[in-house]
């Protein structure tokens, strides 16, 4: 294992331009493969169709009614109609045994075939039975009633050119002509390498105590490759051993067009990878003048192509998306997604000292015009939530400096299939809101941030979020448009093996655990003792879960989560939250759907829980 | 079979609003199934996820560097560092073997667990190796260099809300909470039944002369519901008899959650359908005050939802899209797409004689300032080309009568896949014509429409294509660009046993095939003879494969198509085509691509064909 103090430094970093085009010369291209054509779609023709037949194939008939000679009409009209004796009739699915004699007409369904003599075909609505034969209340010029052979599509022509993606009316061409495998762009296989001593399949428990964590980047750029176009094929974690590595990548390089390795953040995996592919490849890129993304590597092992992602999950999907995503798709023949970006202002200021092209995670809410608000979402390197709190990134070249507020900027959206919410909230979290949130209706599900009350009164001061979920009595200048009760205590395990039972009986021999310092509880906590040990983060459960898993005896806690977990409860009191609505929202249609909720039911039967006011309720009562 | 003069009339046609609302109260929801993370992308979570565990599950180090209790670097700069002895090593993925006690300080690497006693990670880049222990060259306050247990998400906060779409960033979060499998909506089943006995699937070959066609509908429709998010199952054809489809509509009904017939254009089979679901179950609506698209059937079999589509192509997309796409996306929990539709102006006036809502087809194109023009695609009833030449439908209201040209319309695209394309040609079609065109680059294929020289040149008129294909010397107002010849003239069985030889050769005796009227050849043809006979459609190569299928004597044809389809040739003279640039569309991108695309490539070794003037030839000659 390579020590701290021996690392690799980048001391050369390529400009993202270069970069881009070195990826691009990169071979992955995959060829052609022949499919089936219920299995064509979204697929990218590798070479150009012509209709191998015609269609019709016949002379087809394009009504229901009689097939006629058209000289034989001439003159006619509901007046003065001409009959025409009916010899014989002619579905569709039928080979006609009959021909259309001068003076004669045959029965013809639509879609069947026009006999020989026939070049025209008129409307049963414009004949009428007769006597001698059928009453033709019409005249008709040839070609009347009927399709052609070949005059939808005639044998031979261009039907679809190379390159076509085959979308649904594709697929309906290609059936009609008769085709029913295709050859299309082969998907590049991209093969998925995830290295570091740490990480640990999705499907297995971590051991926290060890420093373990999930694999994120396998799943999440493997995603990434099928929604570029590619073939994703998933290798078994390797540690970072040299040779084993080594090993890996040639395997993996002779069986897929393009190997990404992806997933460690420890330099010493990092540093293995880089030296496999300098001693058994070509190392074309070590460093990208970007951040995130500065540890990209690019180079060649065996015969394919490698890209060496960085290990934070932002870091990794968006490397993947600006430098990785373009070559995939070029490969694949599939055009840039529509809807990959989205314009914006900024809500806020955003400043850094840079020098680097930079990519800002940032998340999009609609204020109460309708303009589209774009705000840095900062949780710290490596936080695998930004993912889900952002829609994607802001690019600023390297010499920007600064953001003004309300200047227009370009998302990047994690990917083309994000929608951002229609409805932002911030604040206190728990199972009340949780459960209320469940209950607005609507296409796209809200956005709730979990930031604590503090940091939400802040965002508020920027005009960000909808709406907040406070603790009462917090002086925020937002309309309550509901409140309820909750009730909070100290958890302990299930027997009480402590014998607690308030705040006197916290000591220096029980481990005590409380939500860090900007929550709700924390501040209940905070009311009524001193400043705590045993800080955990922001979540309302951390503390309970804890305890329940035996690494603390005592912590602060929702008799909710407490009756969840199994575990005993000593209460200590209520707390009252209010919902409040940003006054510059109040027009949204979320709030609308947020005032018209499952209030009653959201908050029945949640131990501690009790609902005092809300918007739809016939008994509203007084709020602050 | 059902007669023609028996078939059923629609007496009363429901209003489409009221069908919207009548699919909508079918009850086609498929409840929630469980899938592993790797199938999750694009797939609606069906319940709330809350994180189970807390990420990181440690307090983490973010940095490399030194793991330090921050009140013993409190003063420490450059120039007065703190010295602590190092007393361990953490990697990541290794559970600390030491703790850090007071005045000492352990190394650590990103993403380790942060050993007891340590509050803060202290940079690598801000220490130095001294004598005694490792110099600390800054004060770090709690917390710095490290995330907090939970502090990315902690267990029991609410991670996704039920209604999210998983795309490639919830997959990262999933991952991150080791959530393998995961409760989506599931996608409803959707039967497709196809009804007429002229259908034969598309991997049968048709019997033209029996007047059967591809089955279009089925694949079409089953790629259609697969993109709105359900699965399609495919029933095997059935013809016309009552019990057999009685017995299939049935069985389907168990098996799905919604039954589509589609199919036929047949009165007949769409009149057994209708009998069946009159008889053995319910029918809701009976014909739609729609066009296309008014015998569309709602009804319910079986415990099933039933809907039958039209028979022609255009009209079973469009009814499926506009009636029931939105319940199957409902019912899969799907968004409606974005960018399923388009603005844009007509490009033409467009009339009608309506009172009912209708869906006219119509291509989308680019104009030389980059407005969007809207053209309508007549190509009549039952063309399954105007899925390909069109991009989509205008709605147009029963009472409105007229579009002016200019006017705004929305174009609700096919398919939210469907691209239109950056440049379109009209006019003569050819191999020269298909083959330079596939030279062209860019992300999307130039279409071309083969409707011939008169109709061109007419589209021309209203401003509509790029450039046009045309014989020389028709006195088209259009730059030409580039221009060759093809040899044309008479196709006839490889042993020639009639002994053709010239225009002398033919006579009644021979059966004769020409392209029809307006096309480059006819002209060339109609130019040495008297009105032809035999007359195909406009596809330049049809003659030619009459002859070689032996259903015709002699067809008019190039020598090129002569060669390939392997057929004996008596040349009749040389015609000189030329392309030709819409004068105010010289600035489009396209058209740029155009010239600089690979013409001597695509004439070079096609039998018959000289380039007589390119765009990139250096050895330009003069053109009119």
């Amino acid at each position: 294992m390579v020590g701290v103090s021996d690392r690799k430094q980048f001391r050369t970093l390529t400009p993202p331009e270069a970069v881009h085009d070195i990826v691009a010369e990169l071979e992955i291209d995959a060829g052609a493969e022949t499919v089936p054509l219920t299995e064509a779609r979204g697929r990218v023709l590798a070479e150009r169709l012509d209709a191998p037949i015609d269609v019709p194939g016949f002379d087809r008939a394009s009504v229901d009614g009689y097939a006629v000679r058209a000289a034989d009409t001439a003159g006619a009209s509901e007046t003065n109609p001409v009959t025409l004796p009916v010899t014989g009739t002619v579905h569709a699915g039928e080979k006609p045994d009959i021909a259309v004699e001068p003076g004669e007409c045959v029965q013809i369904s639509t879609g069947a075939v026009v006999p020989p003599g026939a070049d025209a075909v008129v409307m049963v609505e414009q004949t009428r039975s007769g006597a001698d034969g059928r009453r033709i209340e019409t005249a008709v010029t040839p070609g009347a009633g009927r399709m052609s052979a070949g005059a939808d599509i005639a044998a031979g022509e261009r039907a679809l050119p190379a390159g076509t993606r085959l979308t649904v009316r594709e697929i309906g061409l290609l059936a009609a002509v008769g085709v029913s495998s295709v050859s299309v762009r082969a998907a590049p296989t991209v093969g998925i390498i995830s290295t570091g001593d740490e990480l640990v399949p999705v499907a297995e428990t971590v051991d926290s105590e060890s420093g373990q964590i999930h694999d994120v980047n396998t799943p999440t750029i493997a995603a990434a490759v099928t929604e570029a176009g590619g073939e994703p094929r998933r290798y078994p974690h390797v540690g970072d051993d040299f040779d084993a590595m080594a090993e890996l990548l040639e395997r993996a390089s002779e069986e897929c067009d393009l190997v990404l390795s992806s997933g460690s953040t420890s330099a010493s995996a990092v540093d293995v990878v880089y030296q496999v592919i300098e001693e058994r490849g070509e190392l074309l890129v070590h460093g990208v003048a970007v951040k995130p993304g500065k540890p990209l590597l690019v180079g060649e092992i065996g015969d394919g192509a490698y890209v060496g992602l960085p290990g934070y999950p932002v870091s990794a999907l968006t490397t993947f998306r600006v430098f990785v995503a373009p070559a995939i798709r070029a490969a694949a023949g599939v055009p840039e997604p529509e809807g990959a970006t989205i314009d914006g202002e900024m809500a806020v200021e955003e400043r850094f000292e840079s020098g680097r092209l930079r990519y800002i995670p940032v998340g999009i809410t609609t204020d109460g015009d309708g303009t589209r608000l774009v705000y840095p979402v900062d949780k710290g390197s490596g936080a695998t939530t930004s993912l889900t709190d952002a829609d994607g990134v802001v690019a600023m070249a390297p010499e920007t400096r600064y953001l003004a507020s309300g200047e227009s900027v370009t998302v990047e959206l994690f990917s083309p299939d994000v929608r951002p919410p229609d409805l932002l909230g911030m604040g206190s979290s728990g199972p009340g809101v949780s459960r209320l949130l469940d209950t607005v209706g609507g296409t796209r599900p809200p956005r709730y941030l979990s930031v604590g009350e503090r940091e939400a009164r802040s965002w508020l001061g920027d005009d960000v979020p909808d709406f907040l979920v406070v603790t009462d009595g917090d002086g925020v200048a937002a309309e309550t448009i509901g409140a309820w009760t909750r009730e909070w205590g100290l958890v302990v395990p299930k027997e009480n093996p402590d014998g607690v039972t308030g705040l006197d009986s916290l000591s220096d021999d029980l481990r005590l655990v409380v939500q860090a310092s900007g929550t709700g509880l924390r501040a209940a906590f905070d009311a009524v003792t001193d400043s705590p040990t045993g800080v955990t983060g922001p979540g309302v459960e951390s503390p309970a879960r804890r305890v329940a898993a035996g690494r603390a005896d005592v912590g602060v806690a929702l008799r909710a989560t407490a009756e969840q977990l199994g575990l005993g409860f000593v209460s200590l009191g209520e707390q009252r939250l209010r919902l409040a609505v940003n006054p510059t929202r109040a027009e949204k249609a979320g709030i609308g759907r947020l005032k018209t909720a499952g209030w009653e039911t959201a908050f029945d039967g949640l131990a501690g829980y009790e609902l005092i006011d809300a918007p739809n309720s016939s008994s509203k009562s007084e709020t602050r």
